[in-house]
């Protein structure tokens, strides 16, 4: 048995694992190891014509090289209605393309909320209506405007974003600061105290952070996440490292400030409270990295997984901006006082960029920790990076795992070799309710619906032979 | 084999590793597990004597409970002066009582700087003189004064303290603050620099801290030393987690002072700009615990390890407050620039402590990143956490190591498990340059002289048959 995974083809480097993690292999084998499985039913003809695609190697070498050479910086914080170009009654939302009717329980809620902290309502329950009808509003995916969302994703004008941007080439990615905990528009609830905490994320927060960060110059996001994963975070649903180290970089630049000195210590003692804090920039971190590789031909490796409540969608480097959908799972988990796995709604967020990128579940063995949030056992999750290391392209050498003695974060999940082993992607995630108003009920693991994988193989198949027929 | 260590006769439970333990196990046997080794050379008679010590066992598991119950809690800052009555020409210094003939030259180097800084001389230089003299100037260990001071350790009257203090019966613990890395005191250097950034602690830094613990409140130093263990550090060379926890928690207090925001920033950065600052804190909340089994007749419980740079000493709960000592020696480990062995001074701090509470080298599994810094390897850190095992009477629960399942650290160093496998307690450590004035070479892995813990054995040996004598 060999723990070397990347293949040949891509020329990418690979670390082995060594005696250590022959010893964890010994004992993940009965339980998790897949050392042969059959291919995704179905699958045998298009993963003949897209494997043997003469684009493939690479593409795929070329996507890997662009995602891994990305340096994510933190250069600004600013309303969506400026940065995003957002107008009123425009709402993003996480995951593929959705429609008001097919919306689940908390992104109703979430969207509500939204409509109300912007006038278009008085009281959130009014917007219900105002959706159906569909006059004056309009919603998208977050991913349609370079910005991602965790769990409701949903964005509106006068929200505050994160903007990330990579300095070889200015392109930006956004994202909406993050609220904590528990009753959160994000898992769909839009009491007062959830507008509240919103308009003084608008009002204070969002301003404050942008001048520290103006102050401070461009933070190193993609170093943070390097840092964080020899500190117990895997970036998804541990985000404690991150956050102390943000809080640490803009501290000084908060304190000289001409802001009122109570508003800075509220501002400080927000972000240190929240251990999530710092999600809503590993999130538009990662997506940076991999929106390098869209729209690179005849590339099989995804470029986004995201969720909106209802559906799952994969988006694909050699696809353009194609969504491959299923319908979105109900991770299995661990629930907040007195909920159960009935009162779940189905995987939500574009938070599943963090995995696309090869940490959060893809990265647990770095954050055996996270058992105690997600459930599972410390073995399974240290095999399961090793398990996502037989379905992606390379490891990240700056995002390395110490206990599996340096070992980079398996990145790029290739549809070739999901079809191939059926070995679904590994996502750790939070559990919104599924009536809109409720809140965060747990957190639990999750994978993709499998068949848009095969989906999305026949995508790239389809576009194989056309380029054949073309050529030939 | 099992991975249970805690002996029957202290009542303490002990949490099974289980099947990932086991299978780290299979692969460490090879390396450092030892399954039997003859006991110490010569102590067969004295481990008889002191084992079936009628005292040991409830000894023993009082001392152990001692330890686990407290809670370490931050509730001052102040000067060296005021908190530990230190008068003008007094000195600290780490490790068992020394000499300033028999000092080494980083301990030499650290006096002369904290001369200087007092105004006993003008030229550190001068001060070699003085201490040779002896006229005028007096030294003592720090844990004579129920302190504890990193590498020489040294003390001097306008030194800021944390104070350390068990709410349950208001003991109280001190240590000075880190000064961060490369050139500084503690590592023998007294440089100019060195001096004015001690002078800015003392006139800027430590009356800043103070305002802001006092207007905080106490803060949990057990409670952060549990996250940290969580978040990639063991504590002694890790503190990058507990650096940020203490920065997260006094930030809002520090930004609400009326102090000058541009002291307030400098301060800021100063403590995020230095990995190692928590470090001062967590050796007196490993002093504090330990404190606590100090003098409980028939222990053979370890209370600290501590090194002057040329001697090592350890105290044992059932023999008061006397020094067992053996020559330091030098650590193997990993040199700064083109520093290398010959450059090293022997083994010098009151740092470890924390290995004395069950950190430190102790939780190296849980720091797996820490062998880029000391040297090791992965594998060797995860065994040694169990090795650790084998000589310890508890795992303490509030501080568990996610990898090894939780498993608590292995805690209170017992005397006759030492003798009687020759497993010698496992330190990381930082390495002084030999000579006074340069400072910090590398840092590396290092244990104590074997020597020490047959001369302890034999003292509790000589009160359990003095105690049978008076009683038969």
């Amino acid at each position: 048995m060999t723990t070397t995974h990347t293949s040949l083809e891509t020329g990418v480097s690979s670390a082995g694992v060594g005696i250590f993690a022959d010893a964890l292999d010994a004992q993940a084998v009965p339980v998790t190891r897949v050392d042969w499985r059959p291919p995704m039913a179905g699958t045998e003809a298009d993963l003949a014509t897209v494997v043997t695609d003469p684009l493939r190697a690479e593409a795929n070498r070329r996507a890997v090289e662009a995602v891994l050479a990305v340096q994510a910086m933190v250069v600004d914080v600013a309303p969506a209605h400026e940065v995003l170009g957002l107008q009123k009654g425009e709402f993003l939302h996480a995951g593929p393309p959705l429609s008001w009717e097919n919306a689940s329980g908390p992104m109703r809620g979430a969207l509500m909320g939204a409509a109300a902290l912007e006038g278009l309502v008085e009281d959130p329950e009014d917007a219900e209506a105002l959706f159906a009808s569909g006059e004056g509003v309009s919603l998208a995916p977050c991913h349609s405007r370079r910005a991602v969302g965790p769990m409701a994703g949903v964005v509106s004008p006068s929200m505050w974003m994160w903007v990330l941007e990579d300095p070889e080439d200015g392109r930006r990615t956004y994202c909406s600061l993050n609220e904590g905990l528990g009753k959160v528009l994000r898992y769909g609830a839009y009491a007062p105290e959830v507008l509240e905490r919103l308009r003084w994320m608008s009002r204070t927060l969002g301003p404050l952070l942008a001048e520290a960060v103006r102050a401070t110059g461009p933070i190193d996001a993609t170093a943070i996440l390097g840092q964080m994963l020899q500190m117990g975070d895997e970036a998804h649903n541990r985000n404690r490292a991150g956050t102390l180290m943000l809080l640490r970089d803009l501290a000084p630049a908060l304190v000289t400030s001409d802001a009122d000195p109570s508003d800075v210590a509220e501002a400080l003692a927000f972000m240190g409270g929240n251990d999530h804090f710092f999600l809503n920039v590993a999130m538009p971190a990662c997506k940076l990295q991999l929106d390098a590789a869209r729209g690179i031909e005849g590339s099989t490796m995804v470029v986004a997984m995201a969720r909106n409540g209802t559906e799952f969608g994969i988006q694909v480097a050699g696809t353009d901006d194609e969504w491959f959908t299923g319908p979105a799972q109900i991770a299995d988990g661990l629930f907040l006082g007195d909920f159960g796995p009935e009162d779940a709604n189905p995987d939500i967020g574009d938070s599943a960029i963090t995995e696309t990128a090869g940490i959060g579940g893809f990265s647990m063995a770095t954050a055996p920790a996270i058992v105690r949030f997600v459930g599972g056992s410390v073995p399974d999750a240290l095999a399961t990076t090793r398990r996502m290391g037989e379905i992606t392209l390379a490891e990240n050498n700056r995002w390395a795992i110490p206990v599996l003695e340096f070992m980079g974060a398996p990145t790029g999940i290739d549809v070739t070799k999901v079809c191939r082993t059926s070995i679904l992607p590994q996502i750790n995630t939070g559990m919104a309710g599924r009536l809109a108003g409720v809140g965060q009920v747990g957190a639990g693991l999750v994978t993709p619906p499998g068949e848009i994988f095969p989906k999305a193989l026949a995508a790239l198949a389809t576009r194989t032979r056309s380029r054949a027929d073309r050529s030939g």
